[in-house]
């Protein structure tokens, strides 16, 4: 099909095209990005809009030799398809498939792995230091940043330093005024107006942190950017490119809903509608019980306040900032400050909801500790994509929150086994409570159609025992009690000797329920979708040493090794937390 | 001796006087706080260069009803003293003593709980957006913050925010060019030309920010900041006030020397001489051996770097930036940044020793795990103040560490027993590491006076057993082991019946050895000076129950509770982590 972009197996080849040739790239491999993710999905809108900036920046810079680094890597699809990775293209972010992201074990061209945003800056100055120390003056180092991840505090922090320092940084804004969501916050109003020219160029904020500051230039001009990318390559000392891009760019309806196209699933390549899912009949999101729930709270209690760091499509919190605009607050890539935010708000009464996936929560984890936990402030936490991911794969897994919140004082960490009682927890925390909460849920789809119960009072130090067995304790939390009860469920014999106790709540733990199960069964085995170390199988294992009380444990959980990409399921059978596992080792107990 | 200091119980009888008094109190302050800090020692230069400021926010509003959040901390003893704790100021830091920083339990003037820097925006525009949403348009919100503080990414995400927000929020920027340390970084140069006059003030960044913009002023002129302060009172919206002072203002040498004198110790107050300490004879502070260790090895080894987030003075590195001025960075408050920049110069070979307090890597939490670990990037991250801090209390104890890195995947944990094992570490680590190591080590001082041992390779996987018993086995990681050894060797009945083993490979743990150990006796105990939940004995009690080993074990470590300020003693007696405790605890099971 293609002319051109058929003949390119490495930038090299791209190198050797004359530049009125580039177009020609340009369209076929915009063409090869729609094909393949109409098809496999994967995120669209953020690739199609760097086609031309790709395609110049392996035109004008000697990759894999000058250092490349894209921020986030949502854009990256492009440069993948360019630097050799054509042909498995359409393996993209399946198991044992390319990473939906760049990633150093995958080719030299992937200078820096990311996936989380806004440290491409700090990656490039450091390699750009890193250079001038050992004598190498003329390799290149760009971070290629989109606005709405420059605005959070690492890359501010990054250019803080790049400023003070003569490294061979150039430093491109790829200015889209879209994340995954719009943009927001002042620095994106500032560059609006630059944009627009209402405010002078020369006295940017850029400039102000000594950047040699060039732009706005149009990032869809490619003859443009690599006259503009060659003279930035003969300047020393940072540099910084503003470039404009139309998020989409070439798909009609991608460029029309920047929002849906971001990562729109199958769809027809030709006309770029989105194949209608079959969501009726479907049990619902847990994001939507999430969204949904806290606008059906929010209208009864005006305490009520939600905040999302730049996630009001993939919280679900778009719900509650349709519904009360003043009272729903996306504060931008921001985690830290949402947490804080979070904590000031709750010292004058609000009912705050922090919405925030669990690996991002990551970047706010001295805010958790120090601002919320230390002070004992009741911020409601919701840590979605709590567990294995699937196809965002290791960067993205949510499988470090337990280990990692288990060990702050004074926080209590729930995990609901469905949406009802995800329900209930929020309905519950939002009567006010004294100390702060963390709610784990997962990823993906609920369990029951009928999910908009009644609201019933939640028992934070409540077990419950869903199944009645003889002589082995299963203990889950979270979802995946569902699954154990499922096998259980599977077999008379499993039936009849197996209990499950589902404990919502994971810390402070249950003590009295606790001895009771030691006290009761041969074996007992905890399960959680989470790290096994650190996770809630290893407080029962201390609390039982503590205790003096000799049980038999074995803890399933998700070991101490990186899970890549792949479906949840596939992922889940690697860390043999699927039901097959389980119940091969409840028979092989039961044998015993 | 004070004339009017005496007759101010609170802010409300600040109120009655006349401004032209004020400047009296100022002095009675400033002789106040020197007078306690010169015997009872705490920080001192930071509260000195804010003695007008403190008095001038109080007089004009309206605390505490009006919200005032003091960035950090150390510069809130004025603040305390003026707000009914001025008789129990002696108390600062003691056990059951008043905090070192402002404490939201301690006092209703204490609008948020503070210790790490660049929080106060974040938390004020909560509070600020929390009154306005609660129809309270009366209420004033004010952040006091520094200028290294400001150049955190924290600061600038809550700054972000509040540009788009019509808050009633007020930022006065504390310029003193300094932190602990001076002050770093691009901002820091844009705001000295600010000062300076050389750039224009119109167009500064706060203002690109949509802030209403003042300043900068005189800080140490009452009249004039009250006349600032009650203008911008009247002014809606996010304020901001650039507010000149100087560090130690008062006390001549503090002014002089601005880093001896953040936290000086004792000092004779009339001349402001420090008390020399006795240093001869005493084991060398770790950082000192960090310091020097790492001058040491970077004379030989061109690869080596070092970076700190801002504590040059608190970690030492400061010798290796005398040393070797670009190879040792300080890249201000910015955690973040900093580990992510290791993370790009790991990549291009170099060997970073990234120093950075084991609290304050909290604030990293996500670029450890993203950006270094997931790599497998060979970064050596040297976790100062690990374990319990002492009289810097609840906000900086470095007791959550082991567990939030126990479960990150691919990293390597050490804790050296002493001096000696630290070198050798670091000996070790920086001939080249095909993984990312952490290396925790205490405030305080070491335990050998000879400590410049000649450098022998650290064997990862090897533990050591420091006595041989034959009933109970002890294991301890980290310094707390020569506590450890002290008891056993106390008693001949203890030196027979226990052993010791120090680990000072926290993750991976060595299975072999302990399978042998399991094995041989009849109790283990675990002993970390750490939290409990998550650390070592956690990761123990997992594995063997993991591998249906039957063993007796008890865990002392951290409790799962908040530890205030104190001495690092009275902090181990709090956790049962002392010599009689565990001297009780082993008579004990050797008695059954």
């Amino acid at each position: 099909m293609s002319k051109v972009l058929k003949h390119i197996s490495e930038p090299a080849d791209l190198r050797q095209l004359p530049i009125a040739d580039l177009p020609v790239v340009a369209q076929e491999l915009r063409d090869f990005i729609i094909d393949i993710v109409s098809t496999k999905e994967g995120h669209l809108g953020a690739s199609l809009g760097v086609v031309e900036l790709t395609i110049a920046l392996h035109y004008v810079f000697n990759t894999p030799n000058d250092l490349l680094v894209w921020d986030v890597g949502h854009q990256a699809y492009g440069h993948k398809i360019l630097t050799g990775r054509k042909a498995i293209f359409d393996t993209n972010r399946q198991k044992n498939g390319i990473s939906g992201f760049p990633k150093r074990a995958e080719s030299e061209y992937d200078a820096f792995g990311v996936g989380h945003s806004s440290t491409s800056i700090s990656a490039a100055l450091g390699m750009a230091l890193a250079s001038a120390l050992q004598g190498d003056t003329e390799k290149q180092h760009i971070a290629v940043i989109g606005d709405a991840s420059i605005a959070s505090g690492m890359a501010f922090e990054g250019l803080n330093h790049a400023g003070v320092t003569d490294a061979n940084l150039l430093v491109i804004l790829n200015d889209n005024a879209i994340g995954i969501d719009p943009s927001v916050g002042a620095l994106k109003q500032y560059l609006t107006e630059v944009k627009a020219g209402t405010t002078h160029r020369a006295n940017n904020i850029i400039k102000a942190l000594n950047f040699d500051y060039s732009g706005p230039i149009d990032g869809h001009d490619i003859e443009g950017l690599i006259k503009e990318l060659n003279r930035l390559k003969q300047i020393k000392g940072p540099k910084f490119l503003h470039v404009i891009t139309t998020k989409g760019k070439g798909l009609k309806q991608a460029e029309e809903d920047q929002v849906l196209y971001h990562a729109p699933g199958k769809f027809n390549k030709e006309t770029g509608d989105i194949y209608p899912k079959t969501e009726v009949g479907l049990p619902p999101k847990f994001q939507d019980v999430f969204g949904h729930t806290i606008v059906e709270l929010a209208e009864k209690n005006p305490k009520i306040i939600g905040i999302t760091p730049a996630m009001p499509t993939g919280s679900s919190l778009k719900y509650m900032m349709e519904r009360f605009p003043d009272r729903a607050i996306d504060v931008g890539i921001a985690e830290q400050h949402a947490v804080t935010l979070a904590a000031g708000m709750a010292t004058q009464g609000l009912v705050v909801f922090c919405n925030i996936y669990s690996t991002f929560l990551q970047r706010a984890y001295d805010q958790v500790i120090h601002d919320v936990a230390l002070q004992n402030l009741p911020v409601i936490f919701c840590l979605d994509r709590a567990g294995l991911v699937g196809e965002d794969g290791a960067t993205h897994q949510g499988v470090y929150d337990i280990a990692y919140l288990n060990c702050v004082p004074n926080l209590t960490l729930v995990a609901p086994l469905n949406e009802m009682e995800l329900r209930n927890i929020m309905f519950t925390a939002q009567q006010g409570l004294s100390f702060p909460l963390a709610i784990r849920y997962p990823r993906g789809r609920g369990y029951h159609v009928n999910w908009k119960n009644e609201f019933e009072t939640f028992v934070f130090s409540k077990v419950h025992q869903l199944n009645h067995g003889k002589k082995t304790a299963v203990l889950t939390t979270g979802t995946i009690g569902n699954q154990a009860l499922n096998v259980i469920l599977s077999n008379q014999n499993l039936k009849q000797n197996v209990s499950l106790y589902h404990f919502p709540t994971i810390k402070p733990l249950n003590e009295a329920e606790l001895r009771k199960i030691a006290a009761k069964y041969e074996q007992i085995i905890t399960i959680e979708e989470g790290s096994i170390v650190g996770g809630f199988g290893s407080s029962l294992a201390v609390f039982y040493n503590q205790e003096e009380i000799n049980v038999k444990i074995k803890h399933l959980g998700v070991p101490d090794c990186i899970v890549e990409h792949a479906t949840v399921l596939q992922q889940q059978e690697f860390c043999n937390l699927d039901e097959n596992y389980l119940r091969n080792l409840l028979e092989r107990y039961l044998n015993l």
